[in-house]
């Protein structure tokens, strides 16, 4: 799924080099989720029907009658002061901490943030060290500045670990039902991660956008409030450097993300973001803020955590009857996929995915969230964007397409 | 005003290299601009009293009721599909050529589009011949990237201009009323720029925001145009890279901006956005797609353009009372700006610029727009966003500035 060369001859000046060493199956995937006769497991779409289009509507023409053309303008770097004030009275709320505007940048979307901070922290050959396997999207967002990685595997004591730290930019996690695991790493562990990074002095970028997402138990407190809880009153300034967003628990489309980071670190990305496009969509931001003081984000919760524990109850169901003889998994306690490991080593994913296809079904294949591509034996599998119908249809062909695949493999081997 | 130690200093790991020779000018002047006491002629933000807030009301509601949950998507990395299509006829109307959606991508304002094309095409090191002086947001969006610059002073058959463009991965040029000088190109220098463009085998980025506010005679065929009259029917495949955007004839905090190229190019834009942010609020391109849909805009550019031919002129007479024995100028065609020119090569408007602050007026200072800072005796004064009345207090306050600052000087001469 590289670029091919087709794509990137020219007979005018070349492309960058990250380019060549890149891929484009993010756009594969959305373009295949388009198409009517699929079954898309693949995505991290939330379901749209859930969408509050009526309340956005109302919340549209009231951004409007109360800013005017305030909520038409640039506006600030750093994003709509009312709302960057808004999330920082949220975020005091959610992590324990009196955060001030000053420790908010408002983004497009938490994919930017992911994106600023390689603009702020990587040059060419710079380390990270990153939650294995990773968020491809954050793999996406670096790949321009061109980093290496190191996996953090959760071996907090292995000496080449501690050490690798002390060389590290920054280390990455999701503890909060990881894509593409969903895992919740625990709250020890939590611990254990960031004492080691307070005493290496690197960075840590906590990314949370499944913390509304809380299907069996509760998440418990993030690494930004935990590290928050031991500093001194007023503006953090900590190493924890956090990502939140309205994407899963409001709206997508609205791209309404934000950094939480000590005040040096929330201007030197306000400086990239100018530098990356002016501002974001002071209009989304004007409406999202509308949004939340109606306060229809509390009745829109439990009503997806709802919806999303169903569908993820009938998804596991399916693959318990129809994959289980050639998969293992753990039920994840939140987000948005199961991960489905091969119960051989051998099993390769990149090959069942050309099956799959065959079948009309698609799934995202392990390999894209290793740097290095190696990780072969497990797939993605979305659980949020389709009924448990339509859920257990896709199962039904992934069988097949397993069935397909594992006749045609022993066929190579004979 | 480059950013001091303080603000680099960290005792984590150190931030990356091209903030270290980096500004943060366009912070600086978006904070003057909001203190209520200052004049401020330095921003290059439209007249807000001209934003359609009633129309865009209207457009909002309308494009959820027409759009519903798919105004709340991700949606396409290239953007809400309906409104590239609608973009890809509006282009061909106003460029000459069947351009296909295939040769659009929509951005966060034309800014994301200049950062876009540094990701695909700029490596530290690389060369661009860049119009001169220079658009402070494309120095901003290609620092990042960390490239060097040759000066296009528009000398077309220098031998060493001739053999940059053989070097260069691209040409960068603003010729409808550029920021900062408010010149417009002629079409015989836009024809020999081209040709020698495609002799060069190279790619010619041509920036065109303000296209929209031709206030004296009118602008004539883009580099685009008359590119894409030599060429095929079919998508467009010729070596401009065309931006625009809606921020000057509708209003920018919708950050509704696109890139016109060969459909190449702008697959990898794509896969360079999905790196970025995945797309754009696609609520604010169905609101902008239903307010472009409606009409509204015919209505607005003309009242736009006599509102600021207004405002220009009355900057420019006030100056010249005030201003005319220490800058002269040509009086812009177009646009958005004036660019006073010293006439003394030693006036340095950096200094300048201490005491403008002092008497609370605001310009920017030429060496911004200057890759090397060396431009030292020009200023930009912005005339679209004041009142007339505004206009000449402003003026009367540089002129007071002026006076301060040749006394300074003659006394520390003395």
């Amino acid at each position: 799924m590289s670029l091919s060369q087709a794509d990137l001859s020219t007979d005018r000046p070349p492309f960058s080099h990250w380019i060549r060493t890149s891929n484009n199956v993010t756009q594969q995937f959305l373009a295949i989720g388009g198409q009517p006769d699929f079954v898309s497991l693949a995505g991290g779409l939330p379901a749209s029907e859930l969408y509050p289009v009526d309340a956005i509507k109302l919340a549209s023409t009231r951004a409007l009658e109360r800013w005017g053309s305030a909520a038409l303008e640039y506006g600030p770097v750093e994003g709509f002061p009312a709302l960057r004030a808004a999330i920082a009275e949220r975020m005091s709320k959610e992590h324990r901490h009196r955060f001030g505007i000053e420790n908010i940048l408002l983004t497009t979307g938490a994919m930017q943030g992911l994106d600023l901070i390689g603009k702020v922290l990587i040059d060419p050959g710079d380390l990270i060290v990153a939650q294995f396997p990773t968020y491809l999207g954050a793999l996406d967002a670096w790949r321009t500045r061109r980093p290496s990685y190191r996996k953090l595997d959760w071996n907090l004591d292995d000496p080449d670990f501690l050490l690798s730290l002390r060389k590290a930019k920054f280390v990455y996690t999701v503890p909060n039902y990881s894509n593409p695991t969903g895992a919740l790493v625990p709250q020890n562990v939590r611990g254990g991660l960031l004492s080691r990074v307070i005493e290496a002095n690197t960075w840590l970028v906590e990314d949370d956008p499944y913390l509304p997402l809380q299907l069996t138990g509760a998440a418990g407190p993030s690494i930004l409030a935990a590290d928050a809880a031991t500093r001194s009153e007023g503006a953090y300034d900590g190493p924890v450097i956090y990502l939140g967003t309205l994407s899963k628990s409001v709206a997508p489309g609205l791209r309404v993300g934000w950094v939480v980071a000590e005040p040096k670190i929330i201007q030197l990305l306000a400086l990239a973001k100018q530098c990356s496009d002016l501002s974001s969509s002071m209009f989304s931001q004007a409406v999202a803020l509308e949004f939340l003081e109606s306060g229809a984000e509390a009745e829109i919760i439990p009503r997806t955590v709802a919806c999303y524990r169903e569908r993820r109850d009938a998804l596991c169901a399916a693959a318990q009857a129809l994959l289980s003889e050639w998969f293992e998994w753990e039920v994840p306690p939140g987000g948005m996929f199961l991960w489905a490991k091969g119960r051989s080593p051998a099993f390769d994913t990149n090959q069942l995915y050309s099956f799959a296809l065959r079948e009309k079904v698609a799934f995202v294949p392990s390999s894209v969230f290793d740097p290095d591509g190696a990780l072969i034996n497990a797939m993605r599998i979305n659980f949020t964007r389709n009924t448990p119908d339509r859920l257990e249809e896709g199962v039904r062909r992934l069988r097949r397409a397993v069935e397909r695949y594992l006749s045609e493999v022993s066929n190579g081997e004979t």
